[in-house]
């Protein structure tokens, strides 16, 4: 049979968690990330997903202590990242660019891309007394000829980009001594985070108060071009009650998200008890982290075999939810929920509700909802009617604590 | 070795039918298609099919007796459909839209193009002397990680999605009690097509005498905007005599087609003993399906080993022919052969022709021509100016009741 | 795991070259073409490469001696080709235009661009003093569902598609004699390059003194349209010392590319003793052809295991620098080394070089590159200021007789 779309049934058991069945592809916990690097001034853990439509993602997760630095690396793919915590200054050369370097610098909240082929490299904050700088970056993966069996990389050290030729030949390309060559070559080479101080020469942060507030009083004169990112802390959200708020942010919010593959950016903050949807995605697939608290998910297979997957996610965990299925997200009562994701395009993407009256299913006509649920008009009228708002809302009760999902 | 192009030769056994040897991917014949759905009110089948360059398609015929609806469905891929027979109305959201149903009234000839994301209903017209309404659909699948092992859908219910939840997640996020959740949810759910009749209330179709006067009495006032569908018994020909006629539209005739990846919808009428072609398509694969009559089809392997492929087809047939493959189809002495398709697009398509006025060859120089055939100039000469119509004409005999292909 | 991006390292011996590891798809020796066609009248000689990002594609050398004719094929795929040596005429039908051919006298350095779906031939100057016709063309070759099993080509010949089908069909389609199908079909086929020589009658080539003089005294009426090549030798070089130069053309500089799926088309002519880059090519892969001298290539592996990979190029070879791969090229002392080549695009590419004033490595902060490498700022400092120009120069000294790598 001809494979048209893709659309299975995610539920698998997750050994050891009975009570939760496994969703595989759907969840990746925070404790199943693997570590790429692990030193005393900072970690890179990494997750790989897939959206079940041949969309695949790699995504980092980056901590550095104060006075830290990122080593330089040349990007291989788009890459688009937000601040979760403490700040710093990203410095970046982007090909198409005059041959200087930009640096922006960032806050928790901040989002920004770059660019394939850029090389850029991260300083955290110097004073001791501040959070860790945390980034969480997403890839977006490319075709391969074998993606079975070769080993993969975002992006790669300049050491090794140098490093890679012989001898004799980086010291005719440079045009240096052959002392010189020996001297950057046959040296250990550091791990990709170290420590950095902080030096009135290197770096000055600009105030660090917020976004706007970049680079104001650098003394480097060669980042001529303000740019910005964009604080998703202060974006205006497109749904808000007490109970929460989303945001979902387009290519046309986000400048710096133009001619990336990431079509939107996206928020969602459900105070306790709180619900978000059902809904689903039309056009794209959500990839979320959980910046803080705790909830419940349950999302809808639509093949065959159809049926509900539900799974608990916390903070650091990765929920992927596939074009087209229908999901929901609650926050138990006790802690709220807060997931920032991205959004494969492709095109725009607007959430379809199945209740409130941005609904689509309550535009339908009644008589043919009545007949679609075989019962009397009278239910559908109910059904679709209750509810106001579409989006956030008080859950009526508690996630319930028997229920068989758990 | 590298794999460049994909030519090879289709011809292949079908089992029970010696004197055509069956031809796999080019022919899919009516008896073939699998059962979707089967209810006294209508019937669903399909038919999968590929085009040799990586591009794999969907067909559906749907079949609604008057007085029918075809339940809603979240269209999973750009679909392009045309009436084969009957009037009815197609309701749709789109989700570019401002949450309001649009609909389009229909006859036989209109070609109509819903997006993905899109949720759509049919209703046939209610007149019981009316013939039954039949769409013929095409939706373009998608890559998918896994094509081999998963299932597949063009489309899923409204029920399956709102079912798909647990009954605490639809009680709140519907904001109803639990008795009309299980109301809703604990009832046999019907078959996509169900009776459904007409009432003043729910449907007033617009006189459908024709694609220009939709919904025009209509006492729903939400349709705004007016969508036009294309009728192709409307459309002028490409070519036209006395044997036969051929269209194709393409992007600009037909705005509903644009944003679709069908680049182009073609009608092909041979009358009796007529012959279209032989011709190639540069850049599109054609899929046509027959409306009416029955012909021959002879295509041509034009990768290792080469050689040709015939084989009859008849009503409810789809024909396949892979692009850049040469190609003719010739109409029966006692029946007329008509042919409705979509290109796969990519870019403007013009068939090439062999003979006639219009024909590629004819204008090569005749010394080139001669090197070619390894014959005289004069026998290139004849050859090349003997037709004066590329497309269609009458065949100087009938298909011979004894060649080897029958 | 996820496969992210394929960087793996080329490293792999060639049997009998000891001195020279081999490099697989990096380098494709002229010794191991495949041949195609060989008459004596001219050769047609093949070779297949990859990119490492999915990208396939398929080279043609196309050796005509004077008075031969190329014999009309059907293009499956876009073509782009430049010509390495003597003069002559490409004829052609592109299906956009208004059935009528054109054609283009081209000289030695003349590149241009035939689309998919063309038929094209080619006659070489009828002067039996002038260089072979040499033609180098590069087809990009296209997904197909099963690449693994099926033949492949880039185009077919005029005969095997007409003489494909049925003699009764061909009969009828062209309206002509049993007898004269019988005599176009039933002879032996000429192979693809055949002698053919001049008369006045078919063929008089413009004066080919250069490529504006296209056609200017053609007896042919048909080419309305004047269509030029272009002439790589008559382009501006991006970058020129005494020691080389080099050009990089992109669909701005050549009409003629535009549509293809090639990006660009780009020239590096190496005098004796000299070197280009150390580079990369953040967003295309480089495929060149030697065309004159020798040289040695040495490119590093970004991915795991890192390491280098050298060796050496003499005319007629093909080298493959996939994307972000650090690469140098270098002549030896006694000879210059020109390379000409395509570039898979994808949007504009602007190779970043190691060492001089428009290297990225140099705006790089001085601090952190010391961290990068490990070594004292002054080191850094030396290493990266003691160029000038970051593109071609003359070597420190010779590539060493006895370095490892030969």
């Amino acid at each position: 049979m001809l494979p048209l779309l893709l659309l299975w049934c995610f539920v698998a058991v997750d050994g050891g968690r009975e009570e939760f069945p496994g969703v595989g592809p759907l969840l990746v916990t925070k404790e199943s990330r693997r570590t790429v690097v692990s030193t005393a001034s900072g970690e890179i853990t990494a997750v790989d997903v897939r959206d079940g439509y041949g969309g695949a993602y790699h995504l980092q997760f980056i901590t550095m202590a104060p006075s830290s630095l990122f080593l330089p690396v040349l990007l291989h793919t788009d890459m688009v990242f937000y601040v979760q915590s403490g700040s710093g200054r990203v410095t970046y050369i982007e090909e198409d660019e005059n041959e200087e370097t930009e640096h922006i610098d960032v806050v928790r909240g901040d989002i920004y891309r770059l660019e394939k082929g850029s090389i850029f490299y991260v300083q955290s904050h110097p004073d001791p007394t501040r959070d860790n700088l945390r980034i969480h970056a997403i890839f977006n993966a490319v075709d391969t000829d074998n993606t079975k069996e070769l080993p993969a990389a975002a992006y790669s050290n300049i050491s090794d980009l140098v490093g890679g030729f012989e001898d004799k030949v980086l010291q005719m390309g440079f045009g240096v001594s052959e002392e010189t060559i020996l001297a950057i070559k046959w040296v250990e080479k550091p791990p990709s985070i170290v420590p950095f101080p902080h030096t009135s020469k290197t770096v000055s942060f600009g105030a660090l108060r917020g976004i706007r507030s970049l680079a104001a009083d650098d003394e480097e004169v060669t980042n001529k071009k303000k740019t910005k990112a964009f604080n998703f802390f202060e974006a205006k959200p497109d749904g808000e009650n007490c109970y929460g708020w989303s945001t979902a942010l387009s290519h046309k919010d986000l400048k710096t998200l133009k001619g990336s593959n990431f079509g939107a950016f996206m928020v969602m903050n459900l105070s306790r008890s709180s619900m978000m949807g059902p809904y689903w995605n039309p056009k794209a697939t959500e990839i979320a982290i959980v910046i803080q608290g705790r909830g419940m998910v349950e999302a809808v297979c639509i093949g065959k075999p159809s049926g509900e997957t539900k799974f608990k996610a916390t903070e650091g965990d990765v929920v992927v939810v596939p074009r087209l299925h229908p999901v929901t997200q609650m926050s138990y009562n006790d802690e709220g929920f807060i997931l920032v994701g991205f959004s494969s395009l492709v095109g725009k993407n607007r959430p379809q509700f199945f209740a409130g009256k941005r609904s689509a299913l309550r535009t339908l006509d009644r008589e043919v909802m009545a007949t679609v649920f075989n019962v009397l008009t009278a239910i559908v009228e109910n059904l679709l009617a209750a509810r106001v708002e579409s989006t956030i809302y008080l859950r009526a009760r508690r996630v319930p604590r028997n229920s068989k999902g758990r």
